[in-house]
């Protein structure tokens, strides 16, 4: 076997200057974007030079409204976001702060017991002539492996948050400017948040393994078995953010517009709307917190996925580190091509008129997705030896270099792929939501006939991507394949959160406009960057699943191998039972989490209703609401409402593995991958659908659109009904489910060697 | 071994002779019906005696409406709907006929390429020291008895729909002398549906056997390898009935309820609706005539897979024909007692007042299912050895009497634990439903979703109770165990069809009596009689759904034997990329069925408007309506839509089985199995409890229940809104799953010998 070309001592430092790259480039983005001032002139009243605190001419002066007043205005929602999102984040810190502490010491206890809780060196599990470090350390390391991927998924979820309120209302303000502007403002605060979170995963990922080789050493079974840690620390800090974040922004959404826009008939983001902060600052802590955690955790845990794999592999044995690192240097590589990407939406290119914006986002996947293709060329070719031996279910199966390259390209076409199906069916440049659209002509039944219908069509072709990268990567790597395809198409993931947090920032900028009273014409800007930000939102949550879907399945091989189980065989009973079981629990987690955004939004209905019975003078704007009883209602809700999806998705792995032992355990793990990612493919589509089908209707850019419109016609108050229940689909359970499928898996490769040597206590009886 | 009880001579005479006189049964039920008169006497005008040629006194003079023309008016709406049905179903009978001609000789072709068409004698699959006959001859047999298969579910449908529009009018017109008539008459015309359907697929399986013995002689292993084209049959002309008449009675459903009750708010059923006449049929050929041949479906199935197994464990190795004739003793008793179950609804007990109907159907359930369990234990004892080997997967698997005996139970009392949970989740009776019905007060979005998490919800305890039936029959009896679990769940089918097509029955008497323009006491006891249906409709599609999995289960097992592979790996590529797709089967299916209805109920709202806005005094109810277009568009649009889902469903086993091989298909199966029941249990549940919540308002029975009404209100509207949506959910969609899970199995089970000879094109080369 020929050795990489690549020295160990190029490894260690080409992966930390990677990561330190992505870190200062995400600082100079956020630089540029704090150069648009929220603070006026000091020098006095309002500046009547054309200058708004930015260095540039406005382009556009608003009518009747004071440019001073508009800046402070725009200050003081900003301010009044942020604070509820921070105050709700801390609050959720404080409830899954005690959890991690519980389910530390858990897990302490559980991997402790395997071996009673000897401190003596045991034999290795593959290699038993070998000798490896005692269980008790690896639960020991496994522990602070936990802790590590929590707290660095919490800082990624809270400084997405914070990046993105920041960036908010000087998206507002630079909207005066032009669109283009705007969606350079609101792009770099996306970008912000990308690159610190690729470049913080893989920094804080690689340390942990440098400090924890210090105890190992030789050892890299256990050291990577250790490792695998940090994926469930990551994950279950995501099904938090979530879950809570999801029931937070849906409840204060829905509960928003059916008293606003269906009841007392005022637009959207209306000021005198006393949920408008909440469902604002909902947007901060779902969209941006939830789905950085989210994105992390699947970074984490396909990398760890690999890594453990890798290391019963030719790499591990032959303790090769460069190969070792390859999922590593992938994503060095692919923060390196990001960075270029950016590049082609900030400043190569200007964006000038509303119809760009989509194309632009659309160019930031494809430029992408081909650069990384020439660096996962470059890192295959340097980083691998030509030839080596992958572990796969008990034997080494050998492998080529280039059949490798071939496993990460396909996941990372696969994600394009699914990125490009996933715009057809949510963007309504396109016919299937124009035809959703055009079914709210009958009323809001035939537009939730359609929109299901919709989300259901939606399926066929990611699954089909899915499967064909399945196939490639799992016939050419076995598990190790799926877990580098899914780095695959995790590794442009900095420039796939930028545009993804750029949709919510958007939303909330035109919340700003609207709330500080701008033109029409700000408005519109704004909206059209909205509207491309909704389908972007939805590809990022196709990214989300599909990636979450090859993650689950390399996180269920290497459980498999792990727990030592030869084969899952569908045609035992033991194996069904779990595989139908397991293809319900998408249900089960769903209906918890529909039902819980439906109760919180009734309550914030009864609670906007009694502001405007109650307040004399709201209604004409006379009045101020009071925003911070529903920020309260909204915060409560979540917390309370988040615990028991979140208790099915961490006791289910640990009831039914210590209960019904491995093979029952494979059988839920395969059931509710192959049926969670149907759901949730489905439910993010319909609801990203019928949110824009409402848009269409409402901009009426279209000879068709203006037939169903204007705003309060009855299409238009259909195509509202449908957008209302999409809410809860798109942003609650349907990103939750791809959570709920990846932290089954990783939290039961965790315990593996506990159920190994303890679980099935039933079948024992 | 013990030899059974029960002489072969005994079981030659016990099936044939229950056959009969399920047959007897159903023909007095028959007449028993037609004793009330839908032709009045001949003696001239109205009679004064107070007599409606029914030989009783009515309860009840119709105040305003004269006697005579009420029953002529509502013979004459019989009519209209028993022609339209029958045209529906004879035009259906046309392209499914041409389907099944060019699908014989499909079958014919495939299997007699096995062998290359050779006509000697081969070597047995199973026992290879043995001589079986020559593949060709299995394929010309199979071929019959799928035609065999076809045609029973044909006449299956058809008679059921006869009987249904036979009684409709007469359920009308008892309703007149009080609920408890009107019950009679409404439960046994389904009990008419339900014995002949069961009696009849008895009957014609067994004359099947017997003949086709004659050719066989010892070889039971080709002998019940060819039977198995009985249930392909059954199975896809089921296929057709479901989605043919599901997409045909909600297309008039939907398209009627749109115009008439939202935009013209007139009544449901008000005979100046052009589509009224549409509507009604399609509860006949979609809710009868479809449900009709899906159970007997199913039925056919478990048999089928029930007798292959046997064939090759030691009832066929040794010729017991008695213990092989096991599946058809346990139907052959389900008869009796289904028979003396009817009983207690027709005749030993009385309903007086409204509240008792929905505890006289739960006690139909109750009843059959205590003596079904005495049912089973005797023909248990006396028909099977006390101990017997089962094939499984290769090696014989020794299993007591008292095993087998509890297999069945299981099944059995699963059907019951899914009937129970469906009617706490679907009837209004309980909290769910009107907790949805409360919800309403927050407009339609809010009633969307509370619906779409109570049928999630809804799903956990049948898979639970499912997953626990395939346990326990699994762990006794391998995949045979699971046959008779599907056949325990069926065994009371006549009594579940009875209960089942009472609904559409009791829902078209409603419509009669409003079309009939008879009093407000009539339809509020016709609608009693409807919610009751409603519930009862989703119980039956519970058990139909139930017993599909259980039955696709046992298909997918015998599958996996004739394909000769030993396992279904999970962990293997070819494998799990089946699993993935197959999962996605039922959203592709679901797209497609609920776009053609709700594409087909636009056509018809387009008509209902033209009719409205251009028929003078049509809305004043001078003029009539033109209900033919009407029939015509939905007929139309269902033959034509039911192509694209049935192709579907048909082509993937042969494509997937030809191309990819034995393995991915297994994949398929049990991907499709394990998703589409969720998918089938939560849509049908879905629809039910919105269809019941609108009833609940309706009616206003309770207090809570009056804060949300009255009809016309707004939390009215959004109920009817719910209602529609549910419509495809319930009726078309979600119901013609389970069709497509057991219909892919039994079909890679009939081509099974052609893909374990020449399958896996695509890796082959």
């Amino acid at each position: 076997m020929a050795p990489a070309l690549l020295s160990t001592l190029a490894t260690e430092i080409i992966i930390p200057v990677c990561a330190v790259i992505g870190i200062i480039f995400s600082l100079v983005q956020w630089f540029l974007v704090s150069r648009v001032k929220l603070t006026p002139d000091r020098n006095g009243p309002p500046s009547n030079n054309g200058k708004n605190g930015y260095d540039d001419y406005l382009i556009e002066e608003e009518e009747g409204v004071n440019d001073h007043n508009v800046v402070i205005k725009c200050a003081e929602i900003q301010n009044a976001i942020s604070e509820g999102a921070t105050s709700f984040l801390f609050t959720e810190y404080q409830y899954v702060g005690i959890f991690m502490v519980v389910f530390a010491v858990l897990i302490f206890l559980f991997l402790g017991s395997v071996e009673g809780f000897s401190t003596k060196s045991q034999k290795c599990t593959y290699d038993v002539t070998m000798m490896c470090k005692p269980a008790l350390a690896t639960a020991a390391f496994s522990t602070i492996a936990f802790l590590l991927g929590a707290i660095t998924s919490i800082i990624s979820g809270f400084l997405g948050m914070k990046i993105a309120t920041y960036a908010n209302a000087r998206t507002t303000l630079e909207a005066r400017k032009g669109v283009g502007k705007a969606f350079v403002t609101a792009f770099r605060s996306g970008a912000v948040m990308g690159f610190l979170l690729a470049a913080n995963g893989l920094l804080v990922l690689y340390i942990a393994i440098n400090v924890f080789k210090l105890y190992y050493g030789d050892d890299w079974e256990g050291l990577f078995e250790a490792i695998t840690g940090y994926g469930l620390g990551g994950s279950s800090m995501a099904l938090f953010g979530r879950v809570g974040g999801g029931i937070y922004t849906k409840a204060a959404d829905v509960g928003a517009d059916l008293v606003g826009k269906v009841e007392r008939n005022i637009p959207e983001d209306d000021p005198r709307n006393p949920a408008v902060i909440a469902d604002n600052v909902g947007d901060n802590v779902g969209d941006i917190a939830g789905m950085g955690s989210d994105l992390f955790g699947s970074y984490a845990e396909s990398s760890c996925a690999a890594l453990v794999v890798a290391s019963i592999s030719s790499f591990g044995i032959e303790h090769n580190f460069t190969a070792m690192c390859y999922p590593l240097l992938v994503s060095s590589i692919g923060i390196l091509v990001c960075l270029i990407t950016t590049l082609f939406a900030t400043d190569f290119f200007e964006i000038k008129v509303v119809d760009e914006i989509q194309s632009a986002l659309k160019k930031q996947l494809i430029i992408s997705t081909v650069l990384m293709t020439i660096g996962i060329a470059i890192v295959s070719f340097i980083a691998l030896p030509t030839s080596f031996t992958i572990f796969n279910f008990g034997v080494q199966k050998v492998v080529y270099n280039w059949q490798l390259f071939l496993c990460v390209c396909v996941g990372l076409w696969a994600g394009l792929i699914i990125g490009f199906v996933t715009e057809y069916y949510t963007s309504n440049a396109y016919s299937p939501v124009q035809d959703v659209a055009d079914s709210c002509r009958t009323g809001a039944a035939t537009n939730v006939i359609f929109g299901l219908a919709l989300g259901y069509k939606s399926v066929i072709i990611p699954i089909f991507a899915i499967a064909i990268s399945i196939f490639v990567s799992f016939s050419f790597a076995a598990m190790y394949g799926i877990a580098v395809a899914a780095l695959g198409m995790l590794s442009t993931i900095a420039t796939g959160l930028a545009i993804d947090a750029y949709g919510p920032i958007s939303d909330n900028a035109g919340g700003i406009a609207e709330m500080a009273g701008m033109s029409h014409r700000i408005r519109e800007r704004t909206d059209a960057l909205d509207a491309a930000g909704n389908t972007t939102a939805a590809i990022g949550k196709g990214f989300a699943i599909g990636s979450a879907a090859l993650v689950s399945l390399a996180l269920f091989g290497a459980f498999v191998s792990r727990a030592g189980i030869e084969k899952v065989d569908v045609l035992t009973p033991k194996v069904f039972i779990g595989l139908i079981v397991g293809a319900m629990l998408p249900y089960w987690f769903s209906a918890m989490t529909m039902k819980s955004v439906g109760s919180a939004a009734l309550k914030m209905v009864e609670e906007v209703r009694r502001q405007f019975n109650t307040i004399p003078g709201l209604m004409e704007g006379l009045a101020k609401p009071d925003y911070t009883t529903c920020v309260k209602i909204s915060t409560d809700a979540s917390i309370k409402e988040m615990i028991p999806p979140g208790a099915l998705v961490m006791l289910t792995p640990l009831i039914v593995g210590t209960f019904f032992g491995v093979e029952t355990l494979s059988g839920v793990l395969a059931g509710a991958l192959v049926s969670g990612v149907q759901v949730a493919i489905s439910a993010s589509n319909t609801g990203g659908a019928w949110d824009n089908a409402k848009k269409y209707i409402d901009a009426g850019a279209s000879e068709h659109a203006r037939t169903l419109g204007p705003k309060g016609s009855e299409p238009h108050k259909a195509a509202v009904i449908g957008d209302t229940i999409g809410d809860p689909l798109k942003d609650t359970s349907g990103p939750s489910l791809n959570i709920l499928i990846k932290l089954m898996a990783v939290e039961s490769l965790v315990f593996a060697p506990f159920f190994a040597a303890h679980g099935g206590l039933l079948f024992k009886l």
